[in-house]
């Protein structure tokens, strides 16, 4: 049983449907879907877009084997053995667009793209969402902590509370893009190159007749990586003693400890008397590194209290995103085939946000010439050019159609880029520092209005009047 | 790169504690770790314990290959070349117990004791924390639903929403564990052998002219497995009338259809309203089904409001136990090798719920004879024989210590079993449908007050008079 192949990480009804298309004859029909989400996570004022790594290399290997075909045999559906042999001959050759890994995202603005025989399309939903939703969440709470402590060390190591393996790896990864400094998690350090670091643990100092010998036992075998986790007993009575006696043996032997790591108790009042007892010491150099299910919240909350923290180390509430773990990103379909033409498609709902954007779009940012900032993304549709030619724009706000806003000087940024065409890889895949550059020159783009953690300001998606009217005239159509 | 090999997952801190302790002589000195959370989640009355398949598969496939050892070469801790070539030979071959998945399981008892090499012991920690708390979790939401809705057919189908892929499939096992009857995973279906099922999205319709035709079609495609999402453009005038007209050419072909979904607006209303007309139309054998963000508070309350509703299909929620996305389970070392013997340890803290239990311990489920259902669970040290002699036993409430209550007419079950001797496998893996049978059995050994969604009846977990006796010496002596 081969755990790693994806083929099947999709739902059963993408494979009804898939049937039910090669039945009917329309298997062959092209189909465009939009993945995008309708809130942002966290109240927060954007979401950064993380996912494209995995998707890619999950398409590439798209290959229904004779283990799943057998599988597919035994269903109580009866799949005839026409669809089977299909399936067999079955690889992605369609095309897909999507932002890169790393840029600021918002509601209802296509994130990726899927252009291919709706046989295709239809087959990558599950998997496509599953990695999306999880890897831009993950990252866009990380931006969070990030934007909260911009300037001290932040460390992910929430593996042992993450749900399950692969999101251990992939929220690591995900976090170490949006400014995380390093992880824990080993696996995801030699899979994705991210940088590890750890200290040791209690059972360290509990294996050893005493705290003093346990820490005295650790400098020897690693002097140069020292960070003392001093509360197995008592942090300020026994731990900070101690770890500050080895700090001045690891002295006399010209070495410098690195660290001690609180990892209970009250994080702002320890940190304080920490700090005293260190520089009281002649040890200013030895760093205070914090953990106990932080998040932005409370360590924001610390950093008011005046704690002297260098080092977050951040676990449960990054990995699992606690306060609200799961991104509600859809892939609807936008467009489909009929009679050889591409014809718009919309999907109407009692829930007004829930009314889908017809249409082939693509995504700009616009940015203002004076100031060379972002002042708006712009949807338009993929023919037309206004957008690329520079020529004024007409901005519609989708929620409030009254606010319509005439751009005459701007800069833009097309924001989907080709990543499949017709089946070949058309993108070249940043390495993991360029991916995490690339999202700081993003962040740079934006006002700290848009950034901020409470009550940010709203960064508007705007469409082009042809979207507009073509929805308007969509919706009538399905009134009738 | 091997992206299946889960040897390196783990923390940072695991490989440098092992490195200290070769570097220090310590490497082969047994310990013993033991696995059990602290807080039962969702504010239930007890968890299902799940995790252990993909254990015994981790810790047999534990090995450093070529690769790994590259990797750590690299590192800047600066590993020596004796560590590296001990890791190469680094196979488990110590012993394991834990509780059998589908195990009703409560706050501070093991679920899983290692006892091994300390080198051994400190690796597997990470991983094994990482499986058992996502499943465990997840397996104790799915029966938190199941206990809401004990007689409908229950569907896992969150993929898309889950936290990443592995989670969506170890996940769909675990909801399958506690009751559910099937996922829409396909891969996980193919993996584990849960039965899968799905209908179609709103794509299918949107893709066709008309409803009726995409219905018309989806039915002759797969006539015996029709259940139709009636809420693309508007469920009671559109999807409704359609779906009749589609069950009624079915009949005429001596065909039954399945059921309608319902996936977006008022479900009590919308399910009642539907019944009545499906039943108006004579197709009472037709099934409703029902989605869209519900969870165990959701469907009670639709129940209350009398929603007719066959199906549920729990995602989003359910897939990442969305009220409570972690479970904060632990792994302390109880007890260590000191001049060839094992010896109790204990980690003192200034918050006593989180001081440990010492010393290496067994758990027996105690039955109260004349009921057979359980009474509480009962905690002693492996080396205490009453519990398996069926003497009388003295419990001890480890929170209200003054709660001691002898107990002389008993039935006991042994809760912990040996998994792995020495490294090897003694367990004889069930399959996944006598787990869930298992499963079941549990559930029926408990009072009803114990399994109520709200406010549930504590069931304790009782200490052995030695246990506390030695807990109170080692906290005594840590006080000096």
């Amino acid at each position: 049983m081969n755990y790693t192949d994806l083929t099947l990480h999709t739902d059963k009804y993408q494979i009804n449907m898939m049937y039910a298309h090669w039945k009917q004859g329309t298997m062959n029909d092209n189909a465009v879907f939009e993945a995008y989400f309708r809130n942002l996570p966290f109240g927060n004022g954007f979401a950064v877009f993380a996912g494209l790594e995995r998707l890619i290399d999950y398409i590439r290997k798209l290959s229904f084997g004779k283990e799943i075909l057998s599988y597919l045999r035994k269903q109580e559906e009866g799949y005839e053995k026409g669809f089977l042999e299909e399936l067999s001959r079955f690889r992605f050759n369609g095309s897909i667009h999507a932002m890169r890994e790393g840029t600021l995202v918002f509601p209802n603005e296509p994130i990726v793209r899927v252009e291919a025989r709706v046989f295709e399309a239809q087959l990558v939903e599950t998997a496509l969402l599953n990695f999306v939703n999880y890897q831009t969440l993950i990252a866009t709470k990380a931006s969070r902590i990030k934007r909260i402590a911009p300037d001290e060390r932040l460390l992910e190591f929430g593996t042992r509370r993450a749900q399950e393996a692969d999101a251990a790896i992939w929220g690591a990864r995900a976090a170490y893009i949006a400014g995380f400094h390093s992880t824990s998690n080993m696996r995801a350090g030699m899979l994705f190159g991210i940088p590890t670091s750890g200290t040791h643990a209690h059972s360290w100092v509990q294996g050893h007749e005493s705290e003093e010998e346990a820490f005295g036992q650790f400098a020897e075998a690693l002097p140069d990586h020292v960070t003392l986790l001093v509360d197995t007993y008592d942090t300020l009575r026994s731990g900070m003693p101690n770890a500050i006696k080895i700090a001045k043996q690891l002295e006399s032997r010209g070495k410098r400890m690195k660290g001690i790591r609180l990892d209970s108790g009250d994080l702002a009042f320890l940190s304080k008397k920490a700090r005293t007892m260190l520089d009281e010491a002649g040890l200013s150099y030895v760093k205070i590194v914090a953990s106990n299910d932080l998040d932005e919240n409370i360590i924001a909350d610390l950093k008011a209290q005046g704690a002297r923290i260098d080092v977050w180390g951040v676990g449960t509430k990054l990995i699992t995103a606690y306060d609200q773990p799961a991104l509600g990103a859809v892939y609807k379909l936008v467009a489909r085939e009929r009679a050889g033409e591409l014809v718009p498609v919309i999907k109407i709902s009692g829930n007004p946000e829930k009314i889908t954007n017809p249409g082939v779009k693509n995504v700009h940012r616009i940015i203002d010439k004076r100031t060379g900032m972002a002042v708006s993304d712009y949807m338009s549709m993929t023919e037309e050019t206004e957008v690329r030619e520079g020529r004024a724009i007409k901005l519609f706000d989708p929620v409030h159609s009254h606010r319509v806003k005439l751009v005459e000087e701007y800069d833009s940024i097309p924001l989907l880029h080709s990543i499949f065409s017709a089946g070949k890889l058309t993108y070249e895949m940043p390495n993991l520092e360029q991916i995490r550059s690339y999202h700081e020159s993003q962040i740079a783009l934006f006002w700290p209005e848009h950034l901020r953690k409470l009550n940010p300001e709203g960064y508007t998606v705007n469409f082009s009047e042809k979207i507009w009217e073509l929805k308007m005239k969509l919706i009538r159509e399905h009134r009738k």
